[in-house]
């Protein structure tokens, strides 16, 4: 089998490890490294509390080169005060010091940092330094490697979350991988929890982060499982230009070919996401036509996937498509309801305004499939937009309720 | 025991029946009568969705004179398109038609209607005229009446919800006495789920409709329980003016009396429709303060309330306080983190952006009391708002996932 891990571009070598700061003993701490320097961008929280680790990145990402991350799951040193910044620069400071990344000393504000975990709790330095001592002893560049710092950073997740694409760019093939860690917490406006994307493209730094922008705004973002924006939310994307193409500096039909790329890896990890959510059994695709705006269409469609009484029918199997429309009317989106429609798949069940007679078994049937699409029309306008959403089960609750103490 | 039902007030007669809307065959209709008319106000939900009961009421509430209030469950005749509007109107001709009150054929705008269980199902109406007819047949003004009103507007409730004040204006004794059913679809701005008050003080509709207006707005309306607007919210108010006060006209000594026992009566019913709501153990109260405005008090106090991670430790006794924290944060609201704090009851969790070093089994108990209270100062100004919430447990998964089919 391919390496479709974070290790397969040209250029990076990573690994994770277990260092105590999850009570559970499961890996806790990942690396990447880049050791020719590497173009990033970052997208983070648009949350107004940020984690101290999103406080450092958003400052270390403006560096024109970037040697690594780090980062750590089972704590999310978020409202952790003073104490948090300065914890969150001691592990960047501990990852450049020890890598000494290509026979120079790799400087503080080269290396991002992330974590994820609780709100609240102060890190557990001395664990996070022999973390970091011992990820960095052994960082390699294989599949395994990579597979071990997806492992380290899930918390809640169940299965870990990667995809892979190849393409050719000026006759050179470039590799672009991604990996993401979920399962709950997720929700509006920013890139949704953390996603780390290696690449071997050649590309300039603006044109690298206006890509990653892109796609994270029609995937990632376009995602909720419970509407809730964490503090801590990251995407990063490194790219060490290994690949050999003509190097990519403005909006050019190569560019074109790598953001488009670059939206299906991280639609494809959307799903991946959707699929393993906190107690999720099945997700499902809000389509929202006929909106008077665009911004219309995009609120519909997050209203009606954040819905918990609609989320909780696609649990039981259930048509509930009045629901559905509750949740449109409650959005405050302009709306003409003689005029309004909606579909399970290609099923109608209501049309101008009133219910058809469609066949309940079948609407059952549909949203009990493991992905299905919702269609509303609002009949006012020509603007559309989507939203992904995922059931609410029981295990979510179980999964919160006990997440803690 | 005395009687503190609906029929409590002079002037009301009431009652409740089985005709089979529900499959379950539980009472599904409900009906109050003010045989000498009253004066009446309502407030309605903001969902751009609205039932066909909330439309029609919303026109009929606008007469002076109110005779009766007819209610079903079980179906919430929305989303049913002008049939539904037909039905809706044909429930009031044919209450106005039977009751004949005060040897005077009562006008169909001069009765109310209201609806609540599944959206997008036409009405069986064969089902519903014979409720109305054998209601109509049984009024009375006892409590075992008034009791039997409202179980036939219960729907996944599990305790019938009912409160009464008894005040004095100028020398006469006010009986005031509401109900409501909830327990789940209950969110913003709106008169939350179905509320119904009677009362025998005199006061003119204007009146009237100014203190439900402010007993809503501060008791139901600050109440979420999952944060969706139905389509079919309704409080209404009637007064029938027999118990022979001084008339309130204007905004007296008199009128503040009566709408301070007004806000008080709401806020029991908020109260008890926050420990009833589905799967819910357990409620709070968030308090916001130090906000720059009153908007963003309420506004950061809702979004606490509504977010589900904080709901779910709350089930699970657990003092998450950064969750709490990360809900202020996302709400968007104007905050100083360096000066931020959080208790839980009386204890600090957070002070000026650091964690305390709590007892964290104290926290644990003070979470996992009947009800306690939550409070955010956000440290930026001298505005504070309030917001009722109630924990979320696999009870409110299973009984939406389950509800329909």
């Amino acid at each position: 089998m391919a390496n479709n891990t974070i290790t397969a571009p040209l250029g990076f070598l990573a690994g994770g490890v277990k260092c105590g700061i999850k009570k559970s003993g499961k890996p806790d701490l990942g690396m990447i490294i880049c050791p020719t320097g590497a173009r990033a961008a970052g997208v983070f929280t648009t949350n107004k509390i940020t984690s101290a680790a999103v406080q450092i990145s958003k400052k270390h990402v403006k560096n024109q080169t970037v040697y690594a991350v780090v980062v750590n799951s089972g704590n999310a040193n978020a409202c952790t005060g003073r104490r948090g910044l300065k914890d969150a620069v001691k592990m960047c400071s501990q990852t450049a010091r020890l890598l000494q990344i290509a026979n120079r000393k790799s400087q503080i504000e080269n290396v991002l940092v992330a974590s994820t975990g609780i709100i609240g709790e102060r890190m557990p330095m001395k664990n996070v330094i022999a973390g970091i001592r011992k990820a960095a002893g052994g960082l390699l560049n294989s599949k395994s490697a990579g597979m071990n710092f997806t492992k380290a950073i899930m918390t809640t997740d169940t299965k870990p979350k990667m995809t892979c694409r190849r393409i050719e760019i000026s006759g050179k093939r470039v590799t672009i991988a991604g990996t993401v860690k979920g399962a709950g917490m997720i929700g509006p406006n920013m890139a949704t929890t953390l996603c780390f994307i290696t690449t071997d493209v050649a590309i300039t730094k603006p044109m690298l982060a206006k890509a990653l922008k892109n796609a994270i705004g029609d995937s990632l973002n376009k995602l909720t499982v419970d509407g809730h924006q964490s503090t801590n939310d990251t995407a990063i994307v490194l790219a060490s230009g290994l690949a050999g193409n003509r190097p990519i500096a403005d909006k050019c039909p190569r560019y074109k070919k790598f953001a488009k790329a670059l939206v299906e890896l991280c639609d494809d990890l959307a799903k991946q996401m959707a699929l393993d959510a906190e107690g999720a059994t099945r997700m499902f695709k809000v389509v929202v036509k006929g909106a008077a705006t665009q911004a219309d269409a995009a609120k519909a469609a997050r209203a009606v996937a954040n819905y918990d009484l609609v989320k909780c029918a696609i649990n039981g199997g259930d048509p509930n498509w009045g629901r559905i429309i509750c949740a449109v009317g409650s959005s405050g989106v302009k709306l003409n309801l003689r005029k309004m429609s909606c579909k399970l798949d290609d099923l109608a069940v209501f049309k101008n305004g009133s219910p058809t007679n469609f066949d309940r078994k079948k609407a059952s049937k549909i949203v009990s499939q493991k992905s299905h699409t919702i269609t509303v029309d609002l009949g006012v306008g020509k603007y559309s937009d989507f939203c992904y959403g995922c059931d609410l089960g029981k295990g979510y609750v179980t999964i919160n309720a006990e997440y803690h103490t």
